[in-house]
């Protein structure tokens, strides 16, 4: 049997997957793309679009296996910034000096076309007991509103689950394998403006600034320890990232200013604690000062962590069996789709270099597709060992 | 002889001068109205003009006279602002509920005329064995660079000199006689920008913020007592009036910031002294932070002081004979040009009520121009008797 095998090439089907023209959120074929592989690969495949979103949701195997392997990701891409400037057409997938060149090459119609090549061989040559599933997104770069979360809702009403999920952003900072992400630091950004009385610089008794309030509160909330890490965590950090009165007039006082501060934060903190936080030192100083105070809070995603364990433990033994690598177990960066579906399962990132994303010649290491590959086929292997 | 003297009518006078539309730096026919009525009274009158500025300078009595009373002031005026918001015409000088409504009518025409109806009165009834000298600039409101300051210099040159001056600026805050004005406080501001280096909010430690710098500079320069004010002046105050960084975008931590501070200050302090202050402080943060700092100054002008005395006993004793009311000796407001005579004499500032002055509607009362007059007049007589 094994002798008439042709192994699926992940290098031909990441060209494939390049030259559609995916820019969020045009579906531009991807989807459609995967959907016929899949389906002749034996999977069942159904659209989950939303909202003018396309998604992609694929299983082989049956609805209720006891076991199965999710691998999440997006076929979308950010556009190409100025065309003029790449060396090769950005849509062109060309293969020159051992690189596949294109938007999206590592970002991450490489690690999609890794793992599907992978499943693919996987499940004719060994059919494992239990489910392997997609779910490939059209919405990650945009809002993500209509995109991984869709797929998980429409799960969670058809009873569709995975047991572990791995996302194949591209993780790794310097070397093939030296990255894997259990988890992401949160990011909260807040508003703050402090009003007082408009005055004559000469007679400052008679106005009430509301500079030394912010300076005040700038200089308490930049000098405070959020904490010093946590197990899996770096330090949380905040930067005052904007300060702005808009007076251009040296004998004016003015009425109020705006200060703009952001905080990347670990688990030991949330969304309501560092507001509540802020909110406290907002109110501070506005009782010091004689200010009013006035503060809006985006929470872009809280903190999460899958704690080192099984799931960890298997996509690093078969990093390191592929690439000699001990991959560093890492929650640094900014976010991902991991952030939605660590809600529903274990979840765990692992993916190529991925030093040219979104930038201009976004290109990847053909022999780094090769290895994706191995790697999401040792990991597949292993699990349903 | 007394029964055949007809005296000068200030209110006449002010209506005259308030006709001529002298706004800086036009001359507008009001340094001729007065030099064709001061030389028919018997001054020596001089234009004393300097690039494009017209001056006027008028001496009654010998110019190597042992005493000699000087007044100074000025016939330019303020735009009109918006022309359409006067109840009258803003040059037309029109009396009606008993007041004067045009621009210059209390800064300073009415002064103007009040000194010269007095001046003129004083010479021809009771001759004094001295001088009484005016120094009457078109440029107040302006630079000021070529007004009082081309008189003063011209008059060292020529060898004239005041034993004393007045300046008849609106000194009054409330009522007719309740504040002279015995000096100003200094005024200086500083634009300091500090610069670091810009990054991405998610890795501060590979940036360097420069706003926790700027925030603890301001927070320190806004907490400290300059000083508790000294024996006739206010303590010495300093207004952050604006901090400006202009960074859009939450994730981006900025490369620079901008402060611009302004400290009115008494005589504890000098412009360079607290030039040395400003960097000194600014050098500890950027030592402490690790920033660049850069300053720029601009001192607008030291404070000065004509202690109480002489002039000032006359000047008050003169007010509180005349309105009943005794006068506080004060350093407040603004700058004047004052602060060039006090290089040459004792100076000291008393004129009428100017809540109107640079406003729509300026506008003075008939009474109070002729209670001016009558102070004027009394301060010449005690002086030279
Ligand atoms: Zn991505
Ligand atoms: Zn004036």
């Amino acid at each position: 049997m094994a002798s008439h095998f042709a192994p699926t090439d992940p290098v031909d089907l990441t060209a494939r997957l390049v030259r559609c023209a995916s820019v969020t959120p045009e579906e531009g074929g991807a989807l459609q793309l995967l959907d016929r592989l899949l389906s002749d690969a034996g999977f069942a495949c159904t659209r989950v679009d939303r909202n003018g979103i396309a998604n992609l949701y694929a299983r082989w195997g049956d609805k209720g296996a006891a076991r199965s392997f999710g691998f999440n990701g997006h076929t979308d891409v950010v556009p190409v910034g100025d065309a003029e400037a790449w060396t090769t057409d950005p849509f062109g997938a060309q293969i020159s000096d051992g690189q596949l060149w294109g938007r999206g090459a590592t970002d991450m119609k490489s690690g999609v076309a890794a793992f599907a090549a992978a499943a693919i061989d996987f499940v004719r040559q060994t059919p494992p007991d239990g489910a392997v599933i997609f779910a490939i997104t059209g919405d990650e770069e945009g809002d993500a509103r209509d995109g991984t979360r869709a797929l998980l809702d429409w799960m969670k009403t058809e009873g569709e689950a995975m047991s572990v999920c791995l996302v194949g952003e591209p993780t790794c900072p310097e070397t093939m394998g030296d990255m894997i992400k259990i988890g992401r630091r949160g990011s909260l950004s807040a508003w703050i403006t402090l009003t007082g009385v408009q005055g004559h610089s000469a007679y400052p008794h008679r106005a009430c600034n509301p500079l030394p309030a912010m300076a005040r509160l700038a200089d308490r909330l930049s000098s405070h320890t959020l904490d010093k890490g946590t197990d899996h965590f770096d330090p949380s950090t905040l930067a005052v990232v904007t300060i702005d009165t808009g007076n251009p007039t040296t004998n004016v006082i003015p009425e109020s200013t705006r200060m703009t501060v952001n905080i990347r934060y670990n688990d030991a903190h949330s969304g309501d604690s560092l507001t509540e936080w802020l909110q406290a030192e907002m109110d501070n100083v506005c009782e010091t000062f004689g200010v009013r105070g006035a503060m809006q809070v985006k929470n872009s995603g809280e903190s999460f962590l899958t704690p080192p364990g099984p799931l960890s433990d298997l996509i690093a033994s078969a990093v390191e069996a592929e690439t000699g690598v001990t991959p560093v177990l890492s929650t640094s960066g900014g976010t991902s789709d991991a952030r939605f579906v660590k809600d529903h399962c274990p979840v765990v990132e692992f993916g190529l270099v991925g030093q040219t994303m979104h930038q201009v010649d976004e290109r990847v290491e053909v022999a780094q597709i090769e290895q994706l590959k191995a790697i999401y086929a040792r990991i597949l292997k292993d699990y349903f060992a």
